[in-house]
């Protein structure tokens, strides 16, 4: 009933469960939160369609900057990525990630596609 | 299958997707803590009037205040407002919001009413 | 439809519903990040158990750290009790805590076992 891809020790990269699949926490490559951003929700993107989901099945989504002061920058990719219409709920906060080059991650949980 | 309601590009205030309900997430109006809590937390209450749920029906909730130090006033408007029986699972840390002015912002998830 | 454990008027240590069960975040005691993580993850395992799952059936966990630095002797304890083969999606950011001398906070969503 729980379907898991990419697990080791720590965690999964995917958790599928009663038609809702969990992402864990995805950063990207890059000296800008413009171009971490852009990696990050490429990575978003292939694990949603490798689960059997996509950007536009998104439901709740929940982004962790390193320094609130990228609000816009970061924003200025995430509205670009988004599907017209199909736009999750969303939170975002400040809070220093695992590694100092951080500046965004992103936590999604979106529905499988049926 | 998901459901929608207040989406532009960014963001929609109320996901619906196989029986739960997904706000983005809130904040409110107020010079203080407690009056950005009441103000945060009638908000809550529409969308979810809104969205088929109510306060009596949240599952899971998480609040961020920018300032520790403000768990007891928040607590205060929060333990007064939440249905006898009817309290969410939840969890508060300490984050910077996305404006300074901000004190607090609270993220819920709710069962759809049936 | 849903179900409510250790209900207090802020919250529910326990909620279930859907076939998911959320837990309030959990700490715990100890001096150490190690200490506060095994006994926190004690914790953990009781309160799924009581709910009719178990930390084979986690989705989704949001770990928050009062110091990054804290971040390998954290992960030593959680990749030594997480069951082989079945770790959550997983997200790890800081935040201070609700009492200065936490040092870590665990929140679990988790799948009932059938």
């Amino acid at each position: 009933m729980i379907e898991r891809v990419h697990t080791n020790q720590r965690m999964s990269k995917i958790v599928k469960h009663g038609g809702v699949v969990y992402l864990c926490g995805q950063v990207g490559s890059g000296d800008t939160v413009a171009e971490q951003t852009k990696d990050c929700l490429g990575r978003v993107d292939k694990l949603l369609r490798e689960a059997g989901s996509s950007r536009a099945h998104m439901l709740q989504v929940v982004i962790w900057l390193a320094d609130m002061a990228d609000f816009d920058e970061m924003n200025e990719v995430w509205d670009a990525w988004v599907p017209e219409g199909a736009a999750p709920a969303r939170a975002c906060g400040e809070a220093k990630l695992a590694d100092a080059d951080l500046r965004v991650e992103i936590i999604v949980t979106a529905a499988l596609a049926e």
